[in-house]
């Protein structure tokens, strides 16, 4: 058994061995950029620790492969997202569609999530249907999260419910597919599949819930990236959510004021923390995530697979909640 | 057994009564208009005729649904080569990105190809397998396909070998890949199911260079597009490159200085086409197209399957051969 640590450094070492490419250079060279750029290969590893929960077996190409496919398709999508967001850094470095252009990012793209496809159908022969149902449905998904974060920058009525559906679409269902993959691929019982993939559910959205309270009252360092991206960018995170449905009066006047202020970034963002502060949004984003986070190690309790392993999975959950906080 | 054209029309009815849709409609929106507005369906035909040719049971849901997913997979390439090639109208009616937008077209355009893989997994679980690999290979084909393409239109050295390369992977691969997952599914023998891939990647680039010379040489109404697009283009097609490589001294000249030429249309056009009939490149073509053709028609004549398929086959190959020449 390999904890996750030793398993992300598995899949790397793999991804930096594999020959992805081929030609045409100019179709290929930004698939191998992307996946050289890194990562923590979470999603592969939590695949593999998926599997390890329920199988003892050796860790042959039938599940890595297909754990490789699931970070491919996770490379894919932060490449077409970069681009339809207009993003020119990721993992401080160019964006494909900066480093060779818009046309080469899209087909490039097209390809990557083919490659994807083609990993994951190294998966054993027997469970390939189950496989690639789960996959389709969690690769589908992942794109109606990203309509539905689009669309939300256009609308002024988006509810809490719709913004956790949306994160739930957009970060959680990779994370409890890549998992529900491994445990498919282990000869888990439906019922603990179920349950695992249930853990990922909640833990991808306690996750993305942290992650929206970090990029306001992070530390810049330990978060590794820039404070406040969130709020310069009147981003309709849980916290704003929350705030506008809190605030009355006075109070709510001066945060659609601060909102629709401009090229002010350093008093904006300290403005609307304030705000934050009295409304206590602070303490809401953490019950919720808290709520996420208990009912996640809830449905780990009942899984019956290996123990050291639930107790890895555990401790990576623990782990992604307290960064920073 | 039913024909083609009936087939073309079991297709058409299908993709007309299947909700592909759902939520967020930003989604799938673009998808259900992309589907709607046709096109011939051929593909997805091949694909049921090649099942007909080994199997005389019924037309279920396991072969119809890995059909449509070939089509959906081609009007997805379809979507993202418009967003690349900055086209506005495609069958009369607006492109994605010109009705939405560019994003739009991009995102709606991964969740297609996700599509397109939901439906091809439908298959009967024996051959998930096989009609996988064929299917993510024929992708990636056409991925490069779209590649070399691009890269051409930048190159001034592009053989006759490396175009025919390029149209083999651009249009063959798809057309011979829905034969041959229908020759899966039916239950062809390997030597059966590679006779007819053989085929279609013939009567493929037979098709391309068929096309390419009526794009010079058709009538614009009987071809249902504006003649001399490529040449006013500058295009590298098979007439363009056997021209350069058989054009000497003044004649070469005369063939470089019209390239140059912008904003002159018509009279580039009839130029051009002179120096083409000087020399003797419709033979050319007609030549190389005929060897294609021919050879097409041997592979599909080796094939074991049902007689009356066959026939109708050799007719399709005939049909797309003779249009308006």
């Amino acid at each position: 058994m390999y904890t996750l640590n030793e398993l992300q450094q598995i899949i790397n070492n793999k991804i930096n061995s594999l020959n992805i490419g081929g030609e045409p250079r100019g179709l290929f060279e930004p698939i191998e950029y992307v996946l050289s750029i890194g990562g923590k290969r979470i999603r592969p590893a939590l695949c593999l620790l998926g599997y390890q929960l329920f199988s003892s077996e050796k860790l042959s190409d039938e599940i890595i492969h297909p754990a490789i496919g699931l970070e491919i398709f996770h490379n894919f999508t932060l490449l077409h997202d970069d681009v339809m967001d207009k993003a020119d850094m990721r993992r401080n470095m160019p964006t494909v569609h900066k480093k060779w252009d818009e046309n080469t990012a899209i087909l490039s793209g097209d390809a990557m999530m083919i490659k994807a496809y083609q990993f994951i159908t190294k998966c054993p022969a027997p469970v390939l249907g189950e496989v690639m149902d789960t996959f389709n449905e969690l690769a589908l998904g992942v794109c109606e999260g990203q309509q539905y974060d689009m669309d939300f920058e256009n609308r002024n009525d988006v509810s809490v419910d719709e913004y956790i559906e949306m994160i739930r679409l957009k970060t959680s269902v990779l994370i409890a597919g890549s998992l529900k993959i491994g445990a498919i691929i282990g000869g888990a019982s439906p019922k603990d599949k179920e349950l695992l993939y249930d853990f990922g559910e909640k833990i991808g959205i306690a996750f993305q819930l942290q992650d929206d309270f970090l990029d306001v009252y992070g530390d810049s360092e330990a978060f590794g990236k820039k404070i406040g991206g969130d709020i310069v960018n009147n981003k309709k995170t849980f916290l704003l959510l929350t705030a506008l449905r809190k605030a009355e009066g006075r109070q709510k006047d001066n945060l659609y004021n601060w909102l629709s202020v401009t090229g002010n970034d350093e008093e904006k963002i300290k403005a609307i923390r304030k705000i934050y502060n009295e409304l206590n949004i602070p303490q809401d984003s953490e019950t919720l995530m808290n709520n996420y986070f208990n009912s996640a190690l809830k449905a780990l309790d009942q899984i019956s697979g290996d123990d050291s392993v639930k107790n890895d999975l555990k401790h990576f959950a623990i782990n992604l909640i307290k960064r920073a906080r």
